[in-house]
C-alpha cells in the first residue's frame, strides 16, 4: 500500500499541478476543497473532474461556514477588477478571500489526516505570483508543519507530519510546464473569478491574466475555454 | 473603546470561567461556539445563555463539517462511559473529540479576529484533568501563537496576537474557585455527556464525575441540575 496524502483542490491551475506532483511522488491521493461561498460552483466540478482525472483515491468537499465572520467582510459584491496589471493586480483583497484562509484550509487537512492516519499533507501555495499573502510563505509553511506535530497524538508519539508546498517558489508559467510534462490537462481547470453564463472564462480578471501570461511564456498553448468577451 | 477578545465557549465550566477571566481584564468579548455534532444541542444554548449572564458582545456558532472527516470516526454511537476514574477516565477518545479539534477551533477563531481586528483569543484549554490531549498543552498554543503571527497580515504588519489560556496550569476546583469570585453563575453552564431527557446531568460521566470533583475540593455548593438516576 502506498503511503496516503492529504491534498487540498481548489479547481485551479496550481493545486491540480500540485496533485500530479503528490501522485507522482507514489502517494495515495486524497483530495480536499471547500465550499465557501465561491461566486461559481463549477470550481468545485472543477476539482472533482481533476481528482478524477488524476487517480485521486477519494475527493471531499468541506463546508466552511462564512457566516461565522459576518459575510459582508468577505464576499466580494462589487464587479471583479479587469484587465490589471503587475502591482495592480497584488493590491486589494481578491474576491475570494477567506480570512485565515490556509490555516482553516489546511486545519480541515490536518483532521481528515490524523483520522485516516496520513501524515503527509499537499498545498499548491505560491510565494512568487501573490508574494503580499502572509499565509503563502516559507515561514507559515514552516510553522504550520511545526503545529501539527504538537497538535496531534500521532505527532506526540514520534510520528512527523510534512506540509508539502511543490509550488511555493515557481512561476506560473513553470507551474505549467511541470505539469504537463506530468499530463494534467489543464483544460479541466478553472481560474476565472467571472466567468459568462455558459461558465466560460472572462480572460480580463486578475486569475485569467495571470493564466494566460502563465501559458505564453511556458510557450504551451492556452486550453481555456474563453467567453466571446475574452 | 475597549480591545476586543474572542472567546472560544462551549457551554462548559471552563471556557466560562475563561470568559469572566477575559471580562474581568477588560476586554470586550465577542464569542464563538461550535456545533459538530455534540450529543445535545443543550450545550450550545448554555454557551449562549453563559455568554450574555458575562456580558459578552457577541455569541456566533459555527457550524464545523464533520462528514469531511468520515462520521463515523468520530461521533460516540455506543454507551457513554460511567463512573470511571482517574487513570481510566483519562484513556480513550471522548465522544466529543473531533481530530485537530482545537486547531481548528483557533483557526476560524483567528479568522473572526482578522476580520475584526482584535488580535486577543482566549482559549480555556486545562493540561491539568486531561493531560493526554497534545492540543491542550503550552507547547501546542506557543505554536498557534507563533503561526497566528504568521498567518495573517496584521501580524505581518508587526501587530501581534496572544493566545489566552487562562487556565492551562489550575485545577478544577481552582477554576471553580476563580470564577465563583468573578461572579460566573455555574447552574448555567453544562458538562454532562449524558443527559437525560429532562437535559438533567447523569451524574456519572467523566464529565460529571469531574465537576463533582472540582466542586467538593473546593468546598463550593455544586448547582448542577442532576437527574434521578444521579
Amino acid at each position: 500500500m502506498n503511503k496516503r496524502a492529504v491534498v487540498l483542490l481548489s479547481g485551479g491551475l496550481d493545486s491540480a499541478t500540485t496533485l500530479a506532483i503528490a501522485k507522482s511522488e507514489g502517494f495515495d491521493c486524497y483530495c480536499m476543497a471547500f465550499r465557501y461561498g465561491q461566486r461559481h460552483a463549477v470550481e468545485l466540478q472543477s476539482a472533482l473532474t481533476v481528482s478524477k482525472a488524476l487517480g485521486a483515491e477519494e475527493f471531499r468537499i468541506v463546508d466552511i461556514d462564512l457566516a461565522a465572520f459576518g459575510g459582508s467582510a468577505l464576499v466580494g459584491d462589487g464587479d471583479v477588477p479587469k484587465d490589471r496589471e503587475g502591482k495592480e493586480m497584488s493590491s486589494g483583497i481578491p474576491v475570494t478571500y477567506v480570512p485565515a484562509r490556509n490555516t482553516i484550509f489546511l486545519s480541515f487537512a490536518l483532521g481528515w489526516a490524523e483520522v485516516m492516519g496520513a501524515f503527509d499533507l499537499f498545498i499548491g501555495v505560491n510565494a512568487v505570483d501573490y508574494s503580499g499573502y502572509p499565509d503563502c510563505r516559507p515561514e507559515f509553511v514552516a510553522a504550520y508543519q511545526t503545529l501539527a506535530n504538537l497538535a496531534t497524538k500521532a505527532g506526540v508519539e514520534g510520528k512527523r507530519f510534512t506540509i508539502h508546498t511543490p509550488l511555493i517558489e515557481l512561476t506560473k508559467a513553470e507551474i505549467i510546464t511541470k505539469g504537463t510534462g506530468l499530463g494534467v490537462d489543464y483544460g479541466l481547470t478553472y481560474s476565472c473569478y467571472d466567468p459568462d453564463k455558459y461558465d466560460l472564462a472572462c480572460g480580463h480578471c486578475d486569475s485569467c491574466l495571470l493564466r494566460k501570461k502563465g501559458f505564453a511564456e511556458a510557450g504551451i498553448a492556452d486550453p481555456t475555454r474563453y467567453g466571446t468577451g475574452a
